[in-house]
């Protein structure tokens, strides 16, 4: 697929995703305005709703033979909202001063900043516990095991254990092992469980799923990777976020334990080795071929 | 029922309960030491174990007349657990500096000075997460709808509302429309919960929910009361937490707009109402007297 064309697609379902996640957050009564606001802040702040493009169409890939062909039923595209609300929450949590205290996200003020510390702390909290609902509404008969699966992912020995481990490493000797599993359960954990869940939505099993999961992890892995590199190599403006952070915070990445050069084969190495698993779990067609040219902007990006 | 009698059959659930956490926890492979240490300090370190208890002694009152009268099964007491946790994460996150910033909690540090800032935020996190995915588990054919209902009573529109509604009202001149939607929001909506979780494991519809769930709401707000009116009148030793806080940071209490006498009237008149809502919802039996007993001491209590 010719990258034009996919960053039209990409612009495509992006703004599909944004009006959905206004209607799930317009359609919640009773939040009060300053922690709405908050919420809106983060959640409709750009970004590029990389995790429900990936629930979305590795949903596609396996609904395509069917009769609702091309077509997004609203059950799937509630999924899709919800993990980009778990992963707005965490990086609202990330950016607080007593975490990675930063002051820029997705080039605008960061919610602690925009509002206050503690509008910040439950705006993420509130974020966390919508998304969970919105999973268990829109499940449908698979709505426990997508929760469940998607708790693991994000709960204390998911992401959550990622942030610990990465804020504990800060300015300690790094070792490969730990950078491998702080990205894996910081950043790889809630990628994989995007595609899970366009797989189990679809109806898939373990035959499916565990190889799925397993790609998922390699892509996420090469995607942490990229993110290391373009914080050194690109521009704040560039990244919306600010750049060269990790180096004055000890951060463990990849560059401190190998140097750029390896890491950058190591990036490719993790991609390539993803784009393989989701070309051997997905049925073969236009669905799969666009998930393929996204997943490989993952890593190969520019911001 | 007698006071001492309820009391020994409160000891023994509660240590049933605190043994199923501990399993809980445990059973969570993959959690990093200090986070789990965290999460451990806040959710073993004592409380009533109000929650859980409600939410088993409900589902007894239903099938107390069935075969598996008087047992409790793994399920139920997962989901009761589930709702400790959720109890647990909202303390930590309530505790933190910026936030109600206190240092006292069941008798011990809170879990930010015990541990650090990022710790605490990252174990309420955690604990959020890790509650979903038991009630996820343990819900079976109702695990969507379970998730559903305490997602929206712990969520934006509900406990986290409530947190966000007390600290934007300190300080300034509270309305006692402002105090009951935040006593509702920030407690009464898990208590009731609570109930609702119980009822709904053992297959109530509407015809039930809804009024336990009112009944709970009464029985919620007139606990807050009694929360309020404790600050004024016991020590932070008998409370395991720092007395005399609410008026030092201007909260919005009942004491603040009617004055004491009044608000022991309010208490004393929401919480009968929640005492005749209980008895007209459950069946009648040895298990309603137990729960009617345990809500009496809700809101007549020393700590």
């Amino acid at each position: 697929m010719e990258t034009a064309e996919l960053r039209l697609e990409l612009a495509v379902e992006r703004k599909a995703v944004e009006q959905n996640l206004r209607r799930l957050l317009n359609g919640e009564k009773g939040i009060p305005t300053r922690l709405k606001s908050a919420m809106r802040h983060s959640l409709m702040g750009g970004g590029k709703r990389l995790r429900p493009i990936l629930t979305i169409w590795t949903w596609n890939a396996f609904v395509q033979n069917r009769k609702n062909r091309g077509s997004v039923s609203g059950d799937v595209m509630d999924v899709a909202c919800a993990l980009e609300m778990l992963h707005t929450y965490s990086l609202i949590h990330d950016d607080l001063p007593a975490m990675d205290d930063d002051n820029l996200r997705r080039g605008r003020p960061t919610c602690h900043l925009a509002f206050d510390e503690a509008t910040a702390i439950l705006a993420g909290d509130g974020l966390q516990a919508l998304a969970f609902c919105v999973l268990a509404r829109a499940g449908g008969p698979t709505a426990g095991g997508l929760v469940d699966m998607v708790g693991r992912a994000v709960g204390p020995a998911g992401m959550v254990a990622g942030q610990q481990n990465d804020l504990d490493a800060e300015g300690v000797p790094v070792t490969a092992a730990l950078v491998r599993l702080i990205h894996r359960d910081k950043t790889a954990r809630l990628l994989a469980a995007s595609l899970s869940c366009g797989a189990m939505l679809a109806g898939m099993g373990p035959a499916v799923l565990v190889p799925l999961e397993k790609a998922g992890l390699d892509l996420g892995m090469a995607f942490q990777v990229a993110d290391d590199i373009l914080d050194v190599t690109a521009t704040s403006a560039q990244l919306g976020k600010t750049a060269g952070k990790d180096e004055a915070a000890g951060k463990a990445t990849w560059l401190r334990v190998e140097g750029l050069p390896a890491a950058r084969r190591r990036m490719n190495r993790l991609g390539r080795r993803g784009l393989r698993g989701i070309e051997a779990a997905l049925p073969a067609g236009p669905a799969r071929d666009r998930l393929l040219a996204q997943s490989g902007l993952m890593w190969n990006r520019d911001r």
